[in-house]
């Protein structure tokens, strides 16, 4: 999507025609800049740093990883040792993992000296499938978008609630709950999008805001609790919030058996943001010696969900539904974590 | 209620018997520090501020303030002015206007050599009238809480779940949703208090937490959106959240009556806090360019809540029952702001 009106992605390969930039997610949204990755530690440092997030982005960056990791050393043992430095970056990251599977199968049967081209000719593949992934979803999306508006007062622009950051900065390109908003944009669809502020790591105020904003779609920020209202009050036409292709065919009951991660106090206690004269700060709002507790997530019950926009099309929040649409992988488990 | 550990209101009269201390609520959590008012611009300042807010306090203060205008000038020009201005700082606060009529019946049929003295003993009344309401309130709901600890595993606390800041901070001392919580914590009922941190303005973050901790209340601060995963994981006894004697008579559907209130973009947009060398700063989070829209409040439809704690017991959310135990105002108007 556009940066400055210019079409960028999250990752892709520099001039010189082996090191990888990508974007410093932490920098935004007061400061756009990249970094250039040359070596597997540069790599290392910018999933474990954040500077990437957002599944699909970490799976395609890690691809990236070990084609540098190749680069230097084209051994067998480099290969299992960028491997494990690159899992132990984000070990809860399932995309992360299954990046890491389709580099080794792409380089482990070849002579060294052909392995770094394999390699980075499967990363560049790993981007382009999440692209075209994304796409789909964005297709998909806009029909039901653009199906919906046509119901509309003539004028009235279909308004759209989000959660978190599921847009492009999360993948390589389109985002994934924000494909169908911006495919549907730029076909000329009349749309506002309501952006949670997605306490406590506001990626909603800090990167939704941003990409939304850089791209031209109109937008406003809300305070997470101001979503019942908005819907009390007729101003909510859809809600995307998830990204679709984290389906995981392993579980039956969310509430029981989805571990629900737990992190650090601080993300809660304290804020980062940037102060009047440019400084960025981070600054404490909890009282010293109160308890903070920081459930990273929680299980929306799929009686509230409507559909799931996927690659495939739009697929009922039940299972015999999802097992149709995704067979091939209703026997094995994808699990991912996107944030 | 304390403040390490010596027993506190949010208002009283000096040593000298004439001036008025207050709390300076905007330095809290981050310091505790008092504020001597002598002079009506001393008060019309620490409402405007919001260095007392809370829609009782804000009364018994202005009340304070029609005593401190009347000590320097007892005209009926100067009552007259001082109403004025008082009403002028926080003009939606109801409870604000009823705490000046109060003041103003008490006064102006006496001849002026006593309407200082009167004006002082109307002002304690006020502010001794709602310490009382909030001890009946907080009596009420502590037999509720009582009685659901009763049922629960011996040991287990009651866990209560609070939003905003209707602690003592906000009223003259005990708080109104907070009362039932602090008398039953009192009485040595085990409890713990979840803490919406309640953005954009923090109220249960930087307030309920201080004043929870500072009486020795166990509690925990939670993102708002952390609610929903407490309930269905069966971590919520009961939700405290709404100052009973708010109750408006003259709105029969609060979902098309009740108007509300669009406060500025910065509240969402900026936080403020204390940085690592105990600095206070304000940060910006969203993006410069992104609209922020900011609802101050929403409307709760009545079947969701089970029942108002309120100083004549507990009331069902019916308009019949609410009549039946307010009688003598069911026919007026009474509606008020706590922030």
């Amino acid at each position: 999507m556009k940066v400055d009106g210019k079409h960028t992605r999250t990752i892709w390969v520099e001039a010189d025609g082996w090191s990888v930039g990508i974007i410093d997610q932490t920098a935004l949204p007061h400061r756009f800049t990249t970094v250039r990755l040359a070596t597997l530690a540069d790599v290392a440092r910018a999933i474990a740093t954040m500077q990437v997030r957002g599944a699909p982005l970490i799976g395609a960056t890690a691809a990236y990883g070990v084609a540098l990791a190749l680069r230097a050393d084209a051994s067998d043992e480099a290969l299992e040792r960028a491997c494990a430095t690159l899992l132990a970056t984000r070990p809860t990251a399932i995309n992360l993992k299954w990046a890491l599977d389709e580099m080794v199968a792409a380089v482990r049967n070849r002579p060294r000296e052909e392995r770094v081209a394999a390699a980075y000719r499967r990363a560049a593949e790993i981007s382009d499938e999440d692209v075209a992934i994304n796409q789909a979803i964005g297709r998909h999306g806009a029909k039901l978008i653009a199906a919906m508006a046509a119901n509309k007062q003539p004028g009235a622009p279909m308004q759209v609630l989000t959660h978190c950051n599921a847009g492009w900065l999360a993948t390589v390109d389109f985002g994934t709950a924000l494909a169908p908003v911006y495919v549907a944009h730029d076909q000329g669809v009349a749309l506002h999008v309501w952006v949670d502020e997605t306490r406590p790591r506001n990626q909603g105020a800090a990167l939704t805001a941003w990409e939304l904003g850089q791209h031209g779609v109109p937008h406003t920020v809300i305070a997470d609790n101001t979503g019942g209202h908005l819907m009390q009050h007729g101003m909510v036409d859809m809600v995307v919030v998830l990204p679709s292709p984290t389906i995981d065919f392993s579980v039956s009951d969310g509430l029981t058996e989805v571990p629900i991660e737990q992190r650090g106090a601080d993300e809660v206690a304290t804020m980062t943001g940037r102060t009047a004269d440019g400084r960025v700060e981070t600054v404490r709002i909890v009282p010293e010696g109160s308890a903070v507790a920081n459930y990273a997530f929680d299980v929306t019950p799929a009686r509230l969900v409507t559909g799931l926009i996927t690659e495939r099309g739009i697929v009922a929040p039940r299972r015999d539904a999802l097992a149709a649409a995704f067979v091939e992988r209703a026997q094995g488990t994808s699990r991912s974590i996107a944030r």
